[in-house]
């Protein structure tokens, strides 16, 4: 465990009153709200790839989703890494919310209701700028026919670095759907959420009496859902034509095999017709060298033995079957 | 999330009258209806990549299964997306359905019924197309002979669309089917969607009173179940495929291989005799010029070396296992 | 949902009665056996690809299991799709099941188990087709040593249909199983089924009380865990095989390739050495021509070139290693 | 159902007293110990490939582990097949624990507790006799530099039967593992097993009072977990020593065919060279026959010209990039 | 079962008392701590493949997670296996925490969560050493254009051990969080652990009362299932950068080739040409050996046959698409 000694940077949001910057004790805070020093790691900024996490306690809730880091109480919040650019944007959109007037419920559930829309938004946009990106590689590598060229060799470079981020994305996506659904299996974590109520009766709520709560969270899941079933198809569309690829760059490389077997028929056939050539070149008596017709007639036999050769070995494959 | 003011286009259907087109606000029809303004982004058309959801609600169950997205009340049903063909083609289907005068359900059933019975026929549609056009591209991938020519090539361009299709179908049932299992856990959703009971009798359903939609929701998913199971073994087929052409055209790319050796063999052995009648074409003095026998021998040498050469290497090899 | 208008063939079997042919209106029936006319889907035998299903009902329960689709009644069972010669042989295996004179189980425990019976002896004969031509070429396939041949040609082309074969009866195998499980976690369906208590009584069955009935369907689910553990077995196995083909085809590859490097460097240095050779058979003065000691000195020449081209090149790859 | 009427050969076993020999009529057993006879298959040895099972019944447990098949009872156990070898080295260690005298665990107890013992003792035995084999199969799979030679071929030859084996024994762990949790997650099936009290007080155990029984099963469960790891953990290194050499003979592929590129540029370089020879070893005048310099500036020609076109096509492919 | 005659070594710690090195026979200890002798093979370091445990029993808590084999009593903690490194390293860690004066947790779980924080921060440093240099391989292995080189023979190898290493650690951590899972799930085994409460009042916990153990468990179990989807996480890209690189060698493959067929007609196209001066080398009549102009006409002849036959059989292969 890391010494609880370093401050965490943080930002208080109330409703309708100006954020407060502020520093944080990890041991102070977990006192005065009633947490255990432990359950301060989901926020610190330090711990980066702790798992997405929501966790009910007494009287306030820690969340981790995505980038959003904060700690929700009965009338305030608690944001947590505000340097970071990404919740320097978010924190805005959140004061407004729990500023919104009307609202029918209490203010937890609308600072939760802010996180959950931010975290969906960001999701939303990230898988919007992959998903093009994948689509365009999978395109190019699944209608080229230029296979001996760059064409696959670049799709593949550009492919392997976008599958990663997607596999990664697709984990970060799960994981936050975990902690949604471990909350949303809980009807005790869910009855522990109303916090307000808590505050003001005393009483707390009675554990099947979590409607809107479960309701709220069900609604962000599906749309959650609906963004990990889209990685898991372009995941799916990525496995399909890194295979049909693997297959047409075989079956291309059997296609050009088979005119590497014509040219190698070639070089032999041509090898034999100079073999003819060759020996009537030799310094030795053929006894024909005076004859007017032998030149003709050698170099026809030269040219039709390379020409039969060829044919004959093509058709003998042929018919062995060995060759078609 | 969207802003709620563009009001959406719908048809509203009651039983026995003629349909009437509607626009709704959101908002408006949030408050009406007795339900949060998010919940009717599942029927909102614009979130194209929505999952499909089966929601039930206060005084209405919210539905978007396929290219269905209708809100069923206790005595009409609200359908949305009204301009889509498909809804177009499905709106009287609907009608006639909840006019049928002696169906033994209440109303909202009857409604969900007709969308499950829609959703169940485009599934069997889809995969009535989908299926056929598979199997025959998978037919002539298993028999086909020709792996240096077109044929796979042309298959796998064939292939590698319908398998992204097929996946993507897979996953729009797999949706749907959870979409319908998530209400069939859960006894107190089931009870809720008797809408037309509370609001005739003014008394919710005892949360273990709901055997018909049980039974009705059960026979349906099973449906969705065949479908599925038959794109999980078209899927399968896909995959078993692949993996035997790709090891189909591995023996034949080895066996044209066993050939292009069996030629380079020739080229060496030809090469060799070449050699052979190449020294005695030098302008040298080999001493036995004159000898009128000599062109013949040597002539003879030359071949019989090609023919030696070629026969004792692929001997040896043969031999020496290298090569068989 | 098929118009209800076209007539069901079926065959009714009670106890110690000859079995009577029959024919049965859906809609009829329905109301006649208390259940909805949907629920008769799974009986139909035009519904060909309906997954498996057992639907404990009011007054009967509806059976879909492998080829059998029958509907057990408190003292009869309607056995439909007569006329397919599966059914026609499971028949009279069925009746004599229900005469059976002293045995312990209630008339629609023996129905049941009759075809629990059937449908695991049925599964049990198919597996013990498949596995073994299976396992056949399986064996062929992995001590074959001909890569270049037509034996992993025909082993592929035997394998593809039993593998796509084995696929399909294990999604069925897995269905049934399916269905078995889905009465087995519901107490409620299982009290369902004792239909001749509560017709001779009018009581229903206290529902935890099937002791009977969930130890009969645990057994029988076994068996079909069995079969359903082969069937995985066998398909690990042709994964397996198909691997190591792969790696082993791959594996011939490169020897034959090392192979043709051996004779590719053959040809060069059979051309180098026919280089030599030929610079002496042009028609130019080199000064040697009447030594006579130069025609053998020079062929020593070319025929060394050859072969120390050769070796040397090779002694460099091996030595870079680059080859070995 | 095979018909009842051949008697199972058996052995009882008491405590502190000698084994006896019995054969036992399926339907007479059936009836005394309170069981159907469908029961007694799941150790009835002529159904070999019968699924892993532990059933508890009235008056004794029914018991299928690996090779064990007893039927446990208050105060003997009967043990089945007793002719295979490996039932006959583990019935004098049933007996011994039977016999121990001051075990704190009631007769039946002691006797599940032999037959785990004994199962997990056997599993053990197996996976520490394939795993090492596999081990070293793997470790020169991947060290081996022999890509073209017998290494590869030798060490496919002997993984693929290895793997073979660990699939099935993998399946036969993780039936064994489905077996016990299917006892250690019904309560009502634990305080069956306590079959000794029953007989002792006729009073049947409370449905939530099975602690010890539930503790030994959990640590006999522990240990075939840890089992069915490993052979996962063996699984999941075979796969990925697979794809690992196929990548590697990839790569040793091309880096042959690399070599092959530069042979196939000599030969040809060479051929270049020889067609100069061979225009001026044509009987035709070429006007410089008689200039002694020639011989050698031509012999020259010839020779640079191989080099300069072997050289000069690499530089361009280089510089092209189709090659490096 | 070994036999329990063999002491094992452990080392003994109390609160604020020096650690005490002691021999614990099996049998003593068991009687003593209220526990099977089987309990104790957890922590028995001679069974080494023994899989993670939490095991909550009368008087003491039986931990195995990792390196860590300790029993937790009410009021001290036995370690065992104290002459491994990394449990001596442990051990002042441990008594660290169980000194820590003002801690608000009872023992017991002062000692469990130095356990627990043992076991994250030791899975911690593994994948901190493990992530580096799998990151290393996989960055060269899919960036390097070299493939026909050593580089991915070398990442290959390196590759491999490391994978296998990911494999086996993923399964001890997913064993471990299925340790920490298994006490979760259970109300009862939870309570069980307020083992100090139980020894001061000798009143059970009521079996609803665990929220400090079940707080402290979840939270460490995120911490592992952080790291859980970080090896899973790393070894998708290991499948995904395996996929990548096959599918490169085989589009490089292709384009070697495609050289290959250039360089052989190359040399087909050479043979022609020298096949034309090879017929004029013969010593036979062709009637133009004193045509001085005919050696350059039959030269230029000879080159261009070759260049043209190039050309030409190029020109055929594109037209007919057969080579691109």
């Amino acid at each position: 465990e890391a010494p609880a000694s370093v401050p965490l940077a943080a930002v208080e949001l109330c409703s309708k009153k100006p954020p407060k910057g502020t520093f944080i004790q990890k041991a102070d805070a977990a006192q005065e709200i009633g947490l255990m020093v432990r359950d301060l790691r989901a926020v610190d900024p330090s711990f980066r790839s702790q798992a997405a996490a929501i966790l009910p306690r007494q009287s306030g809730i820690i969340i981790h989703l995505a980038h959003v880091r904060v700690i929700v109480l009965a009338d305030r919040v608690l944001a947590f890494d505000p340097t970071n650019p990404a919740v320097e944007y978010f924190l805005p959109k959140l004061q407004r919310r729990l500023d919104a007037p009307s609202h029918p419920m209490p203010f937890e559930f609308r600072a939760i209701e802010a996180v959950l829309v931010e975290v969906v938004s960001t999701f939303n946009a990230r898988i919007g700028t992959l998903i093009p990106s994948l689509d365009l590689v999978l395109d190019t590598l699944s209608t080229t026919q230029d296979f001996g060229g760059d064409t696959v060799q670049n799709c593949m470079d550009r492919l392997l670095p976008l599958e990663n981020a997607l596999n990664e994305f697709g984990a970060k996506v799960a994981q936050t759907r975990a902690a949604l659904n471990e909350v949303l299996v809980s009807d005790e974590d869910m009855s522990l959420m109303y916090i307000s109520t808590f505050k003001e009766t005393g009483i707390r709520r009675r554990i099947d009496q979590h409607d809107e709560v479960e309701m709220m969270l069900e609604n962000y899941m599906k749309q959650i859902d609906t963004v990990h079933s889209e990685v898991t198809s372009a995941l799916q569309a990525v496995k399909a034509t890194e295979n049909a690829t693997q297959i047409r760059l075989d079956a291309m490389r059997n296609r050009v095999l088979r005119l590497d077997i014509f040219l190698n028929l070639g070089a032999v056939s041509v090898g034999v017709g100079g073999l003819v050539a060759g020996v009537f070149g030799m310094n030795l008596l053929s006894g024909i060298e005076e004859d007017p017709a032998a030149f003709w007639i050698v170099s026809g036999i030269s040219f039709l033995t390379s020409i039969m050769f060829f044919r004959g070995i093509l058709a003998f494959l042929r018919m062995r079957r060995i060759f078609y």
